[in-house]
């Protein structure tokens, strides 16, 4: 311990480390409740490549582990410390080096706030569409190693689909670049998109290459009323089906519209079993959310209800922001889940989850990335009671099993980290997961990066 | 030789065997010119996921190299034949499995034609967009093994981002699913994208389920001239710069031009010294080209013509389809290159590439996905003239320097194949080839998979 401090104080300046035992202990964890986490030895910040290099290299001599972290906003745990760790924190590295409006790209340090960034390219006529529901305080670097999504998903993809190219720095200190700044580019096998949800078991991202697009008009939604989840996803089904492209589309069960109204009185229905939000952003917004909503009647909507104006629009957006947070206002405690169904199956996923809830005798209440069929069930229990609890974790593991049956994945957004990782298995299966194994142990033979964190 | 026909003839039909050396002969090489290729032993043509995993048990036993090819119309020398070793072709696993209008997706075999599968998903008012210039008769497996471009990059991005998962047998036989059927999913590192242009290197493909978009309107074009190169990559700039999403921005030089018209008579103006076409499918086209217009005849244009309806608008898509093509009838041999920069440079890599052609006394006709940077400079020459063909050679590389040099890739969408193994290593460095090697090894120890391509 005294050797490694030494060491790392040989390339560091003194503000770059924390030793403080109660100061350190504030970086044990990120959002995710109920994730085992250790204590970390000394929590770094560095602010140049350099200086990361430097963790990396003394971290390997002397066989440290080592958690990075952004925000620490994260839903599973992906930046837990692990006992004794080196936390390499790298929200100092917080510049934005590069916004090329001919070329369509930002080049940025992995500490640079989404919401900083997104702000900055719109002054060029640009925009960076992943925006996680904590896009005004997590970083592009958290993002990349958890895959981050989004509202904006349905209509313009996951984080994924925007980084271009990376700088990494490798267990042993050496730097990789991977990709490329241009549009295509097919050298080799894609080492960026491998970095991009490998929440810090791969290297450390210290530099990314971020594709842009031109800004799009502001969008305008509407707000759909319905009797029953069912016919809400009937809607949604029937609006993609149609060949829709909405910017946004959303829904809010009847839980999740009471606890956001509870919590902020944004005076959305209160009797109304789900909520669907629907937005574009085209040439002839108020055209193409009148279609959306003869597709909403047809399919059982109560109430439709259009947006006055953009502000209108932003108030209904951020009323569904807040879904997460407002549910985790019913209870002493949450745990939310981030199943993902082909969207054809997200009826059946709903009407499961409420079967769940009934079973266990728990409150569950859902908001989606609807058109995604990425559903966020947040189970709702007391944590001083240990049978809820036990009730509340064995409903969590029972909603992944029906998204697997409905051939869906586990985790749409937020990622494995330590919370899923026993599911991991079952979603990939033997093999992938050896494979899986095969990379890490390429990238990280000593296994330094982020332990048990995935597998 | 005897053993291992005998022991693939106990798990396959008679019919899936070819052994006469003048068939199999046939099956040596892809459409790259001047790549080495080796003879077959054998070409099997497999119909089903268990023949394929015979085959790949098989060659794992007896430790022989196995090369899965599609249509071969690949332009890198992936698909070229090594000496004595298995050629797998998938062309008879061509069943289109399942297409979902409400899940956007389809589930196809590897030996789906491209303009099958369009054709196919286009009545279901969906579209697959990745188009290949060979789009008629390439296959999707071999658009997955190469990560392929095509003309609607500008808008609708590669293959890579419409592959969501993927049944690939692996170099022992075992049978992997990576990826997912829904919209989003981040379980586990991207194994899908690693295999997306790692030219059958890490498994063979057996089956892809694929991302698809509501199919547009038709695509409305204008052509636009300029007196030099170097005016009509300043319209590119400007036209990306104001934030525009054409469908198409592509580039023809005029010795592209003038081959063009050469060979299908297409009454292109003879004189121009570069071709802009510009297409959008947008809702109103006619306006966003108007701008565009205006845009390019600021940047220097001397005539722009808009198409007058959409079978005009295909008429210029057609003469940019056949560009290659014509080139090839210029001389008796051609070499292809496929150097991408960033769009912002792309002045620099036609005035480059024209040095280059003078320097070393050759035609080298360009055509250009131009909104993507993506040149492709066809060096011609007589390929009985030795020293013809050592200069064409050395301009080919010199292009690639310069591509580097400007921030680029040595491919944008061909891949790397046999053709530009050496440069891999140039734009990788040594730490990005060692990660790739190490992959490499992770999935197919023994090294089986299409030996001696990519590294």
């Amino acid at each position: 311990m005294d050797d490694l401090l030494e060491r790392l104080r040989a390339g560091l300046p003194a503000e770059a480390l924390l030793t403080d035992p109660d100061v350190t202990a504030s970086y044990a964890h990120d959002m995710a409740s109920f994730c085992e986490a250790g204590t970390p030895a000394v929590v770094v910040l560095p602010r140049t490549v350099e200086q990361v290099q430097h963790v990396m290299r003394t971290a390997t001599a002397l066989r440290v582990p080592v958690v990075p972290q952004g925000a620490r906003t994260g839903l599973s745990g992906a930046a837990n410390a692990s006992e004794g760790c080196v936390v390499l924190s790298l929200v100092r590295m917080d510049r934005i080096l590069e916004i090329n409006p001919v070329d369509r790209i930002a080049v940025v340090e992995p500490g640079v706030i989404n919401a900083v960034l997104s702000r900055a390219v719109n002054e060029h006529g640009l925009c960076y569409p992943p925006d996680p529901s904590s896009w005004e305080t997590c970083t592009i670097g958290g993002n990349i190693g958890t895959a981050s999504g989004g509202l904006c998903c349905v209509k313009y993809g996951v984080t994924a689909e925007y980084v271009l190219g990376l700088d990494v720095v490798l267990a042993d200190g050496r730097l990789l670049t991977t990709g490329r700044r241009t549009a295509k580019g097919v050298a080799g096998y894609d080492l960026t998109r491998l970095f991009v949800g490998s929440e810090g078991s791969l290297g450390i991202v210290v530099g990314a290459v971020l594709a842009l697009k031109p800004q799009p008009p502001r969008q305008l939604a509407l707000a759909a009323e319905f009797g029953s989840a069912a016919a809400a996803c009937d809607a949604v089904c029937r609006i993609m089906e149609a060949g829709h492209t909405p910017s946004l589309l959303e829904l809010m069960d009847g839980t999740t519209v009471r606890a956001v109204n509870a919590m902020a009185g944004m005076g959305l229905p209160e009797t109304t079993e789900a909520l669907l939000l629907c937005a574009f952003d085209t040439s002839d917004p108020a055209a193409d959310l009148a279609a959306v909503g003869l597709l909403c009647t047809a399919a059982g909507a109560t109430e439709v209800v259009p947006a006055e104006d953009t502000a209108e629009s932003e108030m209904l957006l951020q009323a569904r922001r807040m879904s997460l947070t407002a549910l985790e206002t019913i209870s002493s405690a949450t745990m939310i889940d981030d199943v993902c169904v082909p969207r054809s199956k997200l009826g059946a996923m709903l009407e499961g989850t409420a079967a769940i809830a009934e079973k266990y005798g728990l409150t569950i209440g859902v908001c989606a990335h609807a058109g995604d069929g990425n559903t966020h069930p947040v189970v709702c229990f007391d944590h001083t009671d240990a049978d809820e609890s036990r009730r509340a974790r064995e409903s969590f593991d029972e909603i992944m099993a029906l998204g697997l049956g409905l051939g869906g994945t586990i985790t749409g957004e937020h990622g494995v980290g330590v919370l899923k990782k026993e599911w991991l298995a079952r979603e990939l299966g033997e093999v992938g997961i050896e494979l899986q194994r095969g990379i890490k142990a390429a990238f990280d033979p000593l296994g330094l990066l982020n332990p048990g964190k995935l597998f």
